[in-house]
């Protein structure tokens, strides 16, 4: 249901959505395939440290723990109510979480608004508003943060700690999110489902993740905004960058998006978006590994103040397939010579004859750990370099775990620069290794250099973005 | 330099490039770090059953094996000169190979024309020309097949054996393929490093691929095409799937490709690579990761004969990224009902109240494997349908072993149908290994909606070229 701007309340709020204090678990269920299991199980094992109540009215225990009929016959206050009953039964539990005066409910749910359930789904809002008390959902598979080891939902994974706060409608894709994240390195603040979002929306967990302080990148899944005005005046508070995708704006996607999560489109296209995203100083991504690969660049890496990007690669290939990604995208880049005077001398000092010192700049498949080092070092402290994309090929002489610890050291030293750096490494097995230990030590890494150069460009939109911005 | 048609001498001769009886390695050294070393250990230690020359005027074993002064000296006949000697050394060497009557010869030396050696690598080639010696290279990184464990260059790789020829004029990212192999199960047929192609050229290796057994798609890395009407001649004559990623495109990409590979992009814009493309029935990608992950579906999958294609998933998120890539194609997703009669009622046999019987069809994030099951049979099954493509999400009640199984058991089971099947796993590491199996199966799987959206997409193209080609 529409709100024309994000509700203090409700801000205030979402801290017990995320840190609660004791959650009860409405529709707990003794049998371990069940959702109502699997979510206090979670909680449990992934090393919750709040008190957990199970409540189901024809249990006594539920994972070992006191069950509860009702939420009103638990005995301490409760922050948090997770529900996962059937639609027809909800009305009942928020009456009990409003006489229990819990902080904030999460509706786990399905079959509301997306089935043609939208009276009802009103009504629920409609009395949560009332009350003043923030329903999350329905129709989502849960939250959590890796901070505080917990997982809440019906989540396989818990992220690995880092800078982006994951804000998604699709629980699917959120849990793709998670599972990258373990598997890949790409850290996370906290991740939350908003599946139907028929209170809490998209504007109210911006504002709740700009102030969070673990949180350096807002990410949003959207399959629809009921309020872009909300959206937008939430967005223009926030310095923190915001990346997002969009989905719903094919013809049949329109009508999946609100068979998903009852999210509306008709007569928002993606020309109204990208409009909207621009205004709002929003990044959107096109594709989800775009999605996910900007996102862990805008939380590791400053933004970009200039173009004079410089790259450096023992592969030509590589570099002619960024370099022409970098003019498909908009931002070309420059020679050498046209970025630093001396700056292609002092790089050809270490790269043999047959090397290429243009831009992107080929060491060639020879390079040694020292020759990248001096090249990187030569970029890096040129005061008209901007950026630096540092690319590994492995050769039969690459030593790409010496050339992955050259690049580390590197940003440890200058870091403080504030110039964003960031790393392709393509191959197999020891190159994947090397974007992980990468990745684990702050760097962007990424295994195809269209996908760092995307990485690259949306630090420079988000210059581009925080220019125009008098908050940033 | 420039031809104007594959020529036969060329094509015949390919085989002795990468099917060898015997291998001299001109250049060979002593010293482990040496290149010259590195190509011996490599054939070797991959299990090359042939012959090995070491030639080195100044050894008399290298890697054990006894050295010989020069390529005249073997007693044996030589398939193959492999040549990784200083450019200015070569045209001895290519001497010594006419005198010897070998079959081919490879260059692997750089610093020819990429460097402004443009005559003396146009000499070399003449001579070669004159005296019917195909030259492969200069400038390349070298070449091999897991068919005959046959892995002939400086390349830490020796790929799983499959569909795909790979023949890439840069060396990196040959070797970011041949890396990919292994880690992702991407199969090859053969590989080969074009280089500088002063000689050999793309549409000789086209031809040879066609004629190639385990070869079921041709995939070209170019950096500039010196003979246009050549590689549309071959490309003509071809019946398998040709994929193509060009770059050298953009402004600075031009000067880049020059002094990679010495490719000539002057006059040859992107529009026009385009054109060409379409005249020769080749599918381009845009980017890196597209052009493998086409390269496998085109390989492992039978093109699709129309557009009705049906989207399962147990995400509806993931079905949204979908379809909405699909329209971003051009090749926009038609719902069941318009499909086929009695689909929709048929496949929502499969689902929860809650699911979605569009297209995407949303079997729900509850679906168990025999739900899979039954709406994958469905969809298959029915004459109106020309491919599926599945997708596994992973919830905590997602048994994703059990969907792998059971999309393995469809393939097999409807493979005779000839109708594409694609799969799309996103998630951790039980998503990345059941991709793995279905691949090792003979299924092309992708963790992205949008990967495995393109490879149906080029399915579908390529469709369309064979509907035009009286060959095909």
């Amino acid at each position: 249901m529409v709100i024309s701007k994000a509700r203090d309340y409700v801000v205030d709020n979402l801290k017990y959505a995320l840190s609660p204090r004791s959650i009860a678990v409405v529709g707990a269920s003794r049998y371990s395939t069940k959702v109502g299991y699997k979510v206090i199980e979670g909680l449990y094992n992934w090393g919750y440290q709040g008190k957990i109540y199970p409540v189901n009215p024809r249990a006594d225990k539920v994972f070992g723990l006191k069950a509860y009929p009702t939420v009103k016959h638990i005995e301490d206050d409760v922050d948090l109510v997770f529900v996962a009953v059937p639609a027809h039964i909800v009305k009942s539990v928020l009456e009990d979480c409003v006489a229990k005066k819990v902080k904030i409910v999460v509706i786990a749910t399905s079959a509301f608004k997306e089935i043609g359930r939208g009276d009802l789904q009103n009504q629920l809002t409609q009395y949560c508003r009332d009350n003043e008390l923030p329903l999350i959902g329905p129709n989502l598979v849960g939250m959590g943060s890796p901070y505080l080891n917990f997982n809440c939902g019906f989540i396989p994974y818990l992220p690995i700690k880092g800078p982006v706060a994951m804000i998604s409608q699709s629980g699917a894709n959120l849990l793709a999110a998670l599972g990258t994240s373990q598997k890949d390195k790409f850290g996370m603040s906290f991740f939350v489902g908003l599946g139907n979002k028929a209170d809490v929306d998209f504007c109210e967990f911006i504002e709740y993740a700009n102030k969070d302080e673990h949180t350096k990148c807002i990410s949003l899944y959207i399959e629809g905004l009921d309020c872009p005005e909300a959206f937008l005046d939430s967005c223009k508070k926030v310095q923190k960058p915001i990346v997002t995708i969009k989905v719903g704006g094919s013809k049949i996607g329109e009508k999946a998006a609100f068979a998903h999560t009852a999210s509306e489109n008709t007569g928002t296209n993606d020309a109204f978006y990208d409009d909207l995203f621009k205004e709002a100083g929003v990044i959107r991504a096109t594709t989800w590994q775009e999605f996910l690969d900007v996102s862990l660049a805008l939380g590791l890496m400053p933004k970009l103040k200039g173009d004079n990007i410089v790259m450096i690669t023992n592969g030509g290939g590589s570099g002619l397939l960024s370099c022409d990604h970098f003019e498909r995208c908009g931002v070309p880049l420059h020679e050498l010579k046209e970025i630093s005077e001396g700056l292609s001398q002092r790089i050809k000092a270490y790269m043999p004859m047959f090397g290429s010192p243009l831009n992107p700049v080929d060491i060639s498949g020879t390079a040694s750990p020292t020759q990248y080092k001096g090249a990187f070092t030569q970029a890096m402290r040129d005061p008209n370099v901007h950026g630096l994309l540092g690319s590994i090929c492995p050769t039969a002489v690459t030593n790409v775990p010496a050339v992955t610890d050259v690049a580390i050291e590197l940003w440890k030293t200058y870091k403080h620069l504030g110039k964003p750096f960031i790393m392709e490494c393509q191959g197999g097995k020891e190159c994947h290794e090397a974007i992980l230990k990468l990745r684990e030590n702050g760097i962007p890494a990424y295994p195809t250099a269209e996908q760092a150069v995307n990485a690259m460009i949306a630090l420079y939109k988000q210059g581009q973005i925080t220019d125009l911005n008098p908050l940033s």
